[in-house]
């Protein structure tokens, strides 16, 4: 754990200067708007330890797998969103004399994410590293929410002497990911123009051959004048306006910078300089003020639905609006080509890519905080990559329309290669299926099943039945050498939780056709058709297997088991082991942790979390009982699915220390990894944690439950969700749980367990 | 399977050239002494595809390690055996024609392996691509068993017309190895100086440091007269010297090449240049047929010992005496710094370095064909390499001086990453323990337990002794995570091979403490203060792991199953897997591998075939008849197994048809991998399958048996065996089997059951 930022309601705030943590604050400080994002870098030119980062939403490059051994099936490449344009760049000189934290003596510091109107602040003052020239700089900077095309930026400096500034304000296309695999460059940069009132660069990705422009308007001003930029200059990858001001002693020189950017997977290549041009001039035409004002009104309305208010314990406040803030500026829903990398745009670190993540743990959180297009474009984009899934699953030998959803994915071809990850952690395959079943429940859009549900329920239910196989022995359908989501198993037998999904996603599949032919007829005959299913030999046969599913179990208990074999182990709970031992996963060989009892997360508990209405309490205690001992929590995705069966269970401490350890993460920076970005996934569980965990918000047989406990360190807490077109807000004190309707139609919910009408 | 060699019963015949095959043809007449090899690359220019290779034993570069996604315990190098100094090559011009059998027209081709006197002959005759111009060429080389620094070429040539030739004869240190990790140099190119006399070049290799030279003279002669070089010339990593030469019409020009090589290994970094030149002036002194004369003798002494000669069936009799040849170039015992590369000096892939399969296949060949002093070499590798293999047991996580042996190793350090094999495929260590007690019932040295044998078997024990936990499920210990010979499969419980092996480990070292005790009780003593053996403690524990060790059966059989879970699967034989699948490596998904029944290498016969006498014969039929219908043979190691065991239970056809598939495996090419270089290791489970399996091999308390059978395809066999000091000869008609002492005192052998004493 690495405390260093102040706690506050609605801000992150560094109020001194930590250059050691720098690229830490990077990632926490970074803002996006869904279509871009950049890493809290410094505007100025910042000799010291940095990663300089500016990532454009579905802007990848396939890098050359890199393998040790390589095997039949692998991927030919890594699928990674690219480190593109520098577009804050501002290089200032004082009397000629390059500013530069690194050298420069900063004597006051504050960075601040202010999260209610989604800006980074910073201001400082510094002092020249010899003489007696001293300035003071206040800067801020959005990535527009209201104009999405447009980053905006503030710069006002002011010295304690009469001086020269010259600002050289720049594009700079020719940037590299800090995570190639073989030192490669990216891009092929094209062209920059710059003249004194617009300038802009132009670069476009090798291989996949996607187009980038980036424009701006730099203004430069002080109280008395405007000023022209000196020259403009560019090369191939640079375009750069400069100007050179003299100014009193502090007299303030405010510099504004206006950038539009735009790729060619919105535009046609040709219209891409005009489109960025133009959005930077409709900005400096609109000024700083109002572009930041239009900006600060789109998260106020991102706040109003999304907003969780936590009062008597500023950290778990802190922590619940971080996790909801950066989720809203990586995914909006409004594009269905995009979906959520488990870093966003903070950190390049598994190469912005969609896992298994979205649908388990994100998707939840849109379908109660956004209008319900926008979780809906997340189920579109795995429709879109259907044929992808059945290649992917074709590729592994399956046949007949089987698809098998690829691990790590950015188009629907498979990117990772791990063999007991890439073709084994097939349990993601359910979450997909899963996911279209959540959507309808939430929404009550049912029609999505004929739409375009079923086309993807249909190919996992194939895989799934394909990938059971008969055992003899066992007179039941097992499945061999899988990972479960418990990634600290490898290439076992009869996973629990992948075996019970599986038998899932075939009941859920023959639900459908139910559904289909009762309402959705021709639609469905048509489906038939398409993926020539044979509707009473297959469906009989996933019959078969929904019977005769095996599940390991523990003799005279409730308890479910991880998987064959997993009581073998020496059972020494995570409490005995030494702490010089942990995180097992940095102390520990792979093999050791293999064999050990150890769970990164406790996939039987993730199980009976998203079916928890199969099973009696009873069970559910008695499964936590056992596993969560052994549970070491090494994932980011781990605690949250703790925390609402701990609060389901009564274990309130237990859910009010998984609860911190979820929602300050990256705040807290509890595994020294913040430097490479932030867990974006991960925070959709600090979200169900409290709306799931303490909130108890269960939808059962389509009618909302809300079955609320409070952490006695919160004197009350409130959230929102939407549900089938209404809004509810729901409100939890120590004594009172209130749910009010705040849109929509009348609606009966149950609270605590009393059934509630609301209107 | 691709024939294009002829066959014959001492030689290798390539009879017409096949430049599609070159790569293979280089691998499979490979030449070499045991200190270093040499590729069959043509002396002269060749401008078509092949892999230039000339490697030295036990100079190695510690190759970056390349991984995908890093596992902690890895190791950071993958050793490699160097490509070093070509020292071959004659650069030839007729008239200005740079001969070029890629670019004239090649009318006669002969390529000879001749085995009994181990040289490489080749003629050919090529006319020029333009023009009446042609030549004829005999060239024969040696990498000489006499004078193992030493290398020796003749070079014949002639023309059809007068004309001129000039010969570029050179050394050239600026090689590169093919399977560079990271493309990276390994050598240092450090000097090379050339007087008319005598040339030589020097290099280093990078991060190892170890020193090489070689050094040649080089006689150019006509019927008429010796010619001097017209010039010699240097770079920093070339030396050469080149003769213009006019001849006649069908004058041959004889050119001899003698080359010392040799490296800071053997001696003084200062000294290396002298040395060098020594050998290869001393070869020039004796003259090319004294040197070939003294190679060829020492040949007869191999071939004395370990020739088996087969009648009646030339590609069986020709295949065994490939194996026998390439086995006897690739390791002489003469150094115990070196080991036996899966490839030998034919090829670069598996860098050159040693794995288990030394032991386990390699061992045997040696102790039966070679004087004990040469087994013994082999011993003393693993002991001088016993703190390391403790080192790599505390890397992952072991203690009290538990070894473990790496998978794949230059220097006792571990160079393998795959973590499934790396760390878990660690019945390796039985077969190094097996073999101290192997080495010990076939020469009789007990001593060597109190000399250097036990302090490995103690490590080893102690290693299995913390590797097993108690399952109190099972109230018994298992093994868990583990990777069998079969690498079909990977990280499974209780792999029935390793948990034997690991059992018979701890015995042995239980009755190696007995020994001791009984006969060298100081030296014991000794070992104990210096190893901190508790004995009473530690063995206490051993014997109750003996005692309780879980392996896994097939209920109402009297089958061991591979390992845990194994009979969930679908039990599918090979006969029926469609050919479009084979080999399932190719064709196959990992997983799909993994999660199938099929066997690379039968891993329960494998700890049949060692301990056979632990089982009565219904008990190995049942096994053999049930894994057999399973098991793939795609590892090399496979068939020679399944040949003894098949020969064991009377099953001739299967035994025949296994023979030939391990004896002609490179020659035949069956797997089209030989231009990678050939499969020596497993050569010597070719020369097992023929003593052990027809010959019906075993020594058993201490006597030898011989229970034989004969192919019918064969009219007789004979074969020859060290044993105690004594040296056998076997020989096999179809209606007898006579066994000779030829060397040694009287001795009481079983053949064929009946009690015979030799002498």
């Amino acid at each position: 754990m690495i405390k260093y930022l102040d706690a506050n309601e609605w801000k992150v705030i560094e109020s001194s200067f930590h250059p050691e943590y720098q690229r830490s604050s990077e990632s926490i400080f970074s803002i996006g708007n869904g279509k871009f994002g950049q890493r809290a870098n410094f505007e100025e030119h910042y000799s010291g330890d940095h990663h300089q980062g500016a990532y454009i939403a579905g802007i990848y490059y396939p890098d050359k797998t890199k393998v040790g051994w390589w095997k039949n099936g692998y991927p030919e490449y890594f699928a990674k969103v690219l480190n593109s344009v520098n577009w804050i760049g501002l290089d200032l000189k004082i009397n000629g004399l390059q500013l530069d934290l690194n050298t420069w003596k900063v004597e006051a510091f504050e960075r601040v994410l202010d999260m209610k109107s989604g800006v980074l602040q910073r201001s400082f003052k510094a002092s020249a590293p010899q003489g007696m020239l001293a300035v003071e700089v206040e800067a801020r900077r959005i990535c527009s929410m209201a104009d999405d095309d447009c980053g905006v930026m503030q710069y006002k400096i002011k010295a304690n002497e009469a001086c020269s500034i010259e600002v050289v304000s720049y594009l700079d296309s020719d940037v590299e990911n800090q995570d190639t695999n073989w030192d490669e460059k990216f891009w092929n940069l094209l062209e920059a123009e710059a003249e004194p009132d617009l300038a802009w660069v132009k670069a476009s990705t090798k291989k996949t051959n996607y187009f980038v422009a980036a424009a701006m308007v730099t203004n430069c001003t002080t109280a008395k004048k405007a000023h022209k930029p000196h020259s403009a200059d560019s090369s191939n990858s640079l375009a750069s306006q400069s100007f050179l001001v003299e100014v009193e002693a502090n007299e303030w020189l405010n510099i504004e910078k206006h950038v539009g950017i735009c790729s060619s997977l919105n535009h046609e290549e040709s219209a891409l300089v005009d489109v960025a041009s133009e959005a930077a001039q409709g900005s400096a035409n609109k000024g700083v003020d109002a572009m930041f004002k239009a900006h600060a009104a789109a998260w106020d309305r991102i706040w109003e639905n999304g907003d969780i208010v936590i009062e008597g314990d500023a950290e778990a406040q802190q922590g619940i609006r971080f996790n909801i803030f950066h989720l809203n500026q990586t995914y909006t829903g409004e594009d269905a080509r995009l979906n959520i990398g488990p870093k966003g745009f903070t950190g390049e670190k598994y190469g912005g890519s969609t896992y298994w993540d979205t649908e388990a743990y994100c998707l939840p959180f849109y379908l109660s905080t956004h209008p319900q297009k926008v979780a809906k474009q997340l189920l579109k984009y795995r429709f879109e990559q259907l044929g992808k899934a059945i290649e992917n699953a074709e590729k592994l030998g399956f046949k007949n329309g089987a698809a098998l959803y690829p691990m790590v994915t950015m188009t629907g071809e498979e990117c990772h290669n791990e063999w007991e990850i890439t073709f084994e952690e097939i349990h993601r395959n359910g979450a997909i299926a899963f996911a279209i079943y959540n959507y309808t429940r939430f929404t009550g859009d049912k029609d999505y099943i004929a739409e375009s549900g079923f086309d993807v329920v249909l190919g996992i239910a194939r895989f799934w039945a394909q990938r059971v196989n008969w055992s003899e022995n066992k007179q039941a359908y097992v499945m061999l050498g899988v990972t479960g989501p418990n990634e600290y198993e490898n290439n076992v037998n009869n996973n629990w939780y992948t075996n019970y999904i599986a038998k899932w996603c075939l009941s859920y599949a023959l639900k459908c056709i139910l559904y289909l032919k009762d309402s959705h007829e021709t639609a469905y005959a048509e489906k038939c058709k398409l993926y020539s299913f044979k509707e009473s030999e297959e469906t009989q046969h996933w019959a078969d297997i929904i019977e005769k599913m095996y599940f390991p179990k523990k003799a005279n208990s409730k308890v479910f088991l991880q998987q064959d074999g997993f009581l073998d182990k020496e059972l020494i709970p995570v409490a005995e082991l030494p702490e010089a031992d942990r995180p097992i996963n940095q102390k520990w060989s792979w093999d050791r942790i293999l064999r050990s009892v150890y769970i990164k997360q406790a996939d039987t508990l993730q199980g009976i979390y998203l079916f928890e209405d199969h099973f009696d309490l009873e069970t559910i205690k008695e499964n936590f009982d056992f596993y969560e001992p052994f549970t070491v929590h090494e994932s980011s995705l781990s605690p949250c699915v703790h925390v609402v069966i701990a609060a389901l269970l009564g274990y309130e401490e237990k859910a009010y220390e998984m609860y911190l350890r979820t929602s300050r993460l990256d705040l807290d920076d509890y595994n020294h990894e913040a430097y490479q970005g932030l867990h974006i996934t991960s925070m959709a569980g600090t979200w169900m944690s409290v709306v799931e965990g303490f909130g108890g918000y269960r939808v059962k047989n389509g009618v909302q439950h809300f079955n609320t406990m409070i952490p006695k360190q919160w004197t009350s807490y409130s959230f929102s969700v939407m549900f089938k077109g209404r809004k509810m807000q729901v409100e939890v004190s120590k004594n009172k749980t209130a749910v009010k309707l705040i849109e929509g139609e009348a609606i009966t919910v149950f609270v605590n367990g009393q059934e509630e009408t609301l209107s």
